[in-house]
């Protein structure tokens, strides 16, 4: 069995949604991050870095979410949710997830989590005006090159759906008008429509 | 044959020498990031983020560096540069990888790349000062608790050490002293010490 811990409009969604659609055998802990639970010295002895997502595995513990991505692929490959015959399209799958990583979960980062990087009130408004135009270009660029359609590696659904998918929710809370964007918008339609979607959604507001 | 875009100084380098650790055929183009080269009409026809690294493969153009990485080690798999038969072992490296990209790169990045987050002269400054204190944090997390020693996956060198070297080079200029990180510091003269190291650096600087 594993477990997932996770906090609510985080990027644990994508691998709440992976986990649902790999037909996983899962239990879910939801943290408080309104009253810091993710820094109690209980959490922080399962994950050091006081961050979600975390997965609970029989044989340890797994954080940051492209690593517990292809895991979760690679460990229920009758699920279909990775590439894994194919090192080239595997990589194309896990370069795509590393972008959404290191730069978009990032620039998105800047709206309320400044004190990662700055210390003054000044460079954190200045870090929040910046948030519609550094998500805008991000997703300009999926929408152009990176989401082939209907899903992010053509007509075979992966893990990368469900990432793009949980950073698609932060886009009106960004400044970004989806409706600019007609794949990506499409893509969050298509996801919408699936039972395992609908279930994990279900589970977080539970 | 696979080509390497790099430029000296950049994450580049984790890449350029998982290839030479491979064994892998490969030539590299040096960009030259005074000039802005990475975002020449040129390049960015290759790589449309206008960044380092790029691989270029006969299947097409990887980019993101834990991609890359997870890409050389299964493409050359009799260099046993990452645990291929154990899904959880090469999830715990791509955890690594991923922390390196998404936390300890995004850190340093604020030192000279602000621009990408902010407008303000006053918080590039305030993001600047931060540097020694994230960077540190950063590597006392690692030293502490994901470094397992004399490698990043303990006895089996793996293309994680790679990048970790990579960053472990900036420590200096981030006014982290590394003498206050052993196994780091270990590890970084066991990196110098390897002919694969040794090559890449010269190619680097040629």
């Amino acid at each position: 069995m594993l477990k997932l811990y996770f906090a609510p409009g985080t990027c644990a969604l994508a691998s709440h949604i992976a986990l649902a659609e790999a037909g996983a055998p899962y239990t879910t802990e939801k943290l408080d991050f309104k009253i810091n639970q993710q820094n109690s010295p209980e959490y922080l002895k399962i994950n050091p870095k006081g961050r979600v997502p975390t997965l609970v595995t029989e044989r340890g513990v797994l954080t940051e979410t492209p690593a517990m991505l292809a895991y979760i692929a690679q460990t229920f490959p009758q699920a279909k949710l990775a590439p894994l015959d194919d090192a080239f399209e595997f990589a194309k799958l896990q370069s795509f997830n590393s972008y959404l990583c290191s730069t978009v979960h990032i620039c998105h980062a800047h709206k309320m989590r400044g004190a990662r990087w700055a210390t003054q009130e000044s460079s954190f408004a200045d870090m929040k005006a910046m948030i519609p135009k550094t998500m805008g270009a991000c997703f300009n660029l999926i929408e152009r090159d990176m989401l082939k359609g209907p899903w992010v590696m053509g007509e075979n659904y992966t893990v990368g759906d469900a990432y793009l998918y949980t950073l698609t929710l932060w886009l009106d809370g960004d400044g970004v008008d989806i409706a600019t964007l007609p794949k990506v918008k499409a893509h969050r339609a298509a996801m919408e429509s699936r039972p395992a979607v609908q279930k994990v959604l279900a589970e977080q507001k539970a």
